[in-house]
């Protein structure tokens, strides 16, 4: 493997001191930028585009191209793990992902197969070594998975859901067959992020993207206990460095001290809360990551380097600052904001 | 008007001593029940329901003779002002409200005709009178209307959002256009509670149903200013009574120290933070609204009892707290399970 030429994102993770602030953005490789579109165009469909490693590759690039960006993100999907279970993973334009076959009982439950990473999601293990070759040691890759509840949200459900009623009902009618998913869930992700390490992943970050509808003592059962799992089942090295992990759970700004404590190196922050609050409620005991809301990129240069600054400002001195938005980035913002954006972050920390 | 038999929700909003803790719920008078349900086949579609003031005060006492509720509220929708003012609102099966036209420029929002709420919400009016005349004292009636920012969202985006992306763009491109927007709004909403105070409300609710989705310095420029400039606004007695209101931004749970020094007697939680961690952060300065997981209802009695014995020992002791849900109560809910939460608030709370 080539020697990183960059590691301000590792160092970060890592609470070590560096230069300027590293940034990356959720959704980096997506459909606001045209060539994206294009080579989606090729691959035809969107899964089709996450089979093929050559252009997962392509495309997980495209963005470093354009601006200095200090990480790279495996392009996937979240969805991948119930996919590769047997239930048949499917996109309708503009509705979302759903799925053909939803887990409502016992029953469906035991019947889910016990996945070989390597072999089942072979796809993704090859679209990590591919773009790890093809970055050249020129910036870190981070893996990623969807927490067991995020992923369990869209299998009982059946897909992408407003008010996860169906969820909600297994949780206090069925808690134990719930339980059940959710531990084989937890064993699942902790075999894929590992198969991803293993494959060339550097950093890993796990997406608890419905963990904000939950109570907080729910929260804890059925959201951040599985996370806190994975993290412990995770592997501590490979090449001989250490592998960082992120929790981002949106909406989770109620509960950052108990996220914090959940073992991974870094917390993920959505836009809703201040950095600085964050900061001052879980103090340097592990990294953060964020926050700008996405949606700051409709504005102009002088918003953009604002917001950014403020960011700086509000997380202060010190290392252990990943910037980023606090979600992924919105498929109509002009490509020429990003760039903006990822510059003003370099220059400004420069201060810092 | 007949004398007010049952004050507990108005005594508790006040923080003053009641005998067991009230309770009502959100969305009390909803699709869970059957005599709605046949009350709404009568009426036709749902804005017809809400027109019609004999069958609008049917559906909001048909809860009051299943369960021992401490309010009523008034049946009707968060979306009669943006109606009122000519965005033409309708309703499309599964999909949610939907406007047939939006509001994106300055000129669309100077178009914006000037309500006269007595005449051209009439029909709300008309409803909370034959509700209150109807109720003859038993409970008191709450009036209610969305926030500025939440009627915004809907006016802008023409309908339902998952992401906001329209408004938010107006937000950082014309913030001018949507101030402009917002505090016609706020007049408008005014106006509104106040004339559904003069027409009985005996308590009002603000419903900031989408604050949530704003990073804290924009819920504080584009959503709590202008509740605040509502609350200030308000009728402050009818009847020689105070008329209190009541603040529900859900997600707020980060904001609680600044909502609960927006003016208004009671701050509404959702069904995320924890009521004890609530009240240690904002101390007796204003009564508590919640907070009990409207999921909770699909348990069985003794998941319902216990989760309410937990909200109720995490308030403590004192007086201050509405027992609510966190949100409205979900469509498919066991009508025999609301009984049994309300009967076990008033039970349990005689202890504290």
């Amino acid at each position: 493997m080539s020697e990183l030429k960059n590691d301000r994102f590792l160092r970060a993770l890592l609470k070590q001191p560096v230069d300027v602030t590293p940034v990356w953005m959720m959704r980096q490789a997506g459909r606001y930028l045209p060539e994206y579109r294009e080579t989606r165009a090729k691959a035809g469909d969107f899964m089709s585009l996450c089979k093929n490693a050559d252009y997962a590759c392509e495309v997980t690039l495209q963005p470093l191209e354009r601006y200095e960006l200090d990480a790279a993100i495996l392009f996937s999907d979240i969805l991948t793990i119930p996919d590769a279970m047997g239930l048949g993973l499917y996109f309708e334009t503009g509705e979302g992902p759903k799925f053909k076959k939803t887990i409502r009982s016992e029953a469906d439950v035991a019947a889910i197969p016990d996945l070989d990473v390597a072999v089942d999601l072979d796809y993704v293990m090859n679209a990590v070594s591919t773009i790890r070759s093809a970055l050249g040691g020129r910036v870190p890759l981070i893996g990623f998975s969807g927490s067991p509840w995020t992923l369990a949200t869209y299998m009982v459900e059946g897909g992408s859901s407003k008010d996860f009623r169906t969820i909600k009902k297994m949780m206090y009618q069925q808690p134990e067959v719930l339980h059940a998913l959710l531990d084989k869930l937890a064993d699942a992700v902790i075999a894929y992020l590992n198969e991803q390490i293993r494959s060339g992943a550097q950093a890993v970050q796990i997406f608890d993207t419905w963990g904000g509808v939950l109570s907080t003592p729910n929260y804890e059962a059925f959201s951040l206990q599985y996370m806190r799992k994975i993290v412990a089942g995770l592997i501590k090295e490979n090449d001989g460095r250490e592998v960082p992990s992120i929790i981002f759970t949106k909406n989770g700004g109620l509960w950052l001290e108990t996220i914090a404590d959940a073992g991974s190196n870094c917390v993920g922050l959505d836009w809703t809360i201040e950095i600085n609050n964050a900061r001052k409620r879980i103090g340097d005991k592990v990294a953060l990551q964020g926050n700008m809301d996405p949606s700051v990129l409709y504005g102009d240069a002088d918003t953009i380097r604002g917001e950014v600054g403020r960011i700086l400002e509000g997380f202060g001195n010190g290392s252990g600052h990943v910037f980023n938005l606090g979600h992924g980035i919105a498929l109509d913002v002009d490509p020429a904001n990003p760039k903006v954006f990822i510059d003003a972050v370099h220059e400004l920390s420069a201060k810092h």
